[in-house]
């Protein structure tokens, strides 16, 4: 319990105001891939993420203008791959680069596979692909969100131990993109739940 | 355009499937700061992100049980404050640690300050404050869906760097959450559009 007029000063002079804006950091830059029958794409998004743990939930938020934003909407399915290091590069240029008139899996030399429970390629040089099927449509302005459901998860065995079975992050080499830069992830500070078992 | 049928191999052999789940990382782990009148209270959350670039909106996703729903529920605000890798211990001890019975500021040596357009405080050690009014609660599951408006942002201004005015989130040090561990950011890869350029 904590009251809070003994609490709060209103002492703000070290802080700078801004207005409104979208900074939310370090977010992961997710490689979608997407679309069924003649044509298929892949898009780059920071706009994304968990909003439910049970059932798993995800969500992406998308521009209408996008080259994927109608295949998605049309096939009710998309796949979220994970990027990592090698990655970089091609998750730069498929979020600058527009499907419309480019096939980014052969530019890119990513090799697209048939997905499990989606109508959607997954992308196999991802360490990890999460296939999501769309429940709702929100616009909300200069973005769309979708939201779905985690119906299936392909995750590449080579980063599986075999001793313990688990995949592992860690190998994986994951990247991460914050406010307009990719970076590694650096040094382990803790695992969930240190600050209690150290105490 | 990328016709599908000539591309989408069905060799799923190098994958591993897993029941669906909560996989997308790495992702910010953010104090949440929360409450007005008598009483106010931090929590940890990696459920959240960006949804909306105009106008500028977020979520985050919290389970009803946790203290600080309703505070957020009641009072239709919180505050989004970004960690670093100062306030690693804090972060994870938030996370684990429930409101009900414990002063977080004061265990953790957090600074409650007011906030500027909404009524809650926001955390004075945090590189970056983000003031959110909510606008929608989605009861999806286990988690419920707080979407929001960003209304005001609050950056400390020991990390605007004096010559450009432009905030130095590599200075800030943010750390991530993925799969269980927390991370400091490690070496830059590049900025967005590098990939263009280079070529």
């Amino acid at each position: 319990m904590c009251k809070k007029d003994s609490l709060i000063s209103s002492e703000l002079s070290c802080k700078s105001t801004w207005k409104p804006g979208t900074l939310i950091y370090p977010l992961p830059a997710a490689l979608i891939s997407c679309g069924n029958g003649n044509e298929i794409n892949i898009m780059t998004v920071s706009w994304l993420g968990t909003i439910c743990t049970n059932p798993p939930m995800c969500y992406i938020s998308v521009r209408p203008e996008r080259h994927s934003y109608d295949l998605i909407k049309k096939n009710g399915c998309f796949v979220i791959n994970l990027t990592n290091e090698e990655m970089a590069f091609a998750t730069d240029w498929c979020g600058v680069k527009s499907g419309k008139d480019i096939n980014k899996f052969k530019e890119m030399n990513l090799t697209p596979l048939k997905a499990q429970v989606v109508d959607a390629p997954i992308i196999k040089e991802s360490p990890l692909s999460i296939e999501c099927e769309v429940v709702e449509i929100k616009e909300l302005g200069s973005h769309h969100m979708f939201i779905a459901n985690v119906v299936n998860i392909l995750a590449d065995e080579k980063y599986i131990d075999k001793n313990s079975g688990a995949f592992d992050m860690t190998k994986a080499k994951l990247i991460a993109y914050s406010h307009g830069k990719y970076y590694k992830l650096g040094e382990e500070i803790g695992h969930f739940g240190w600050s209690v078992k150290k105490k």
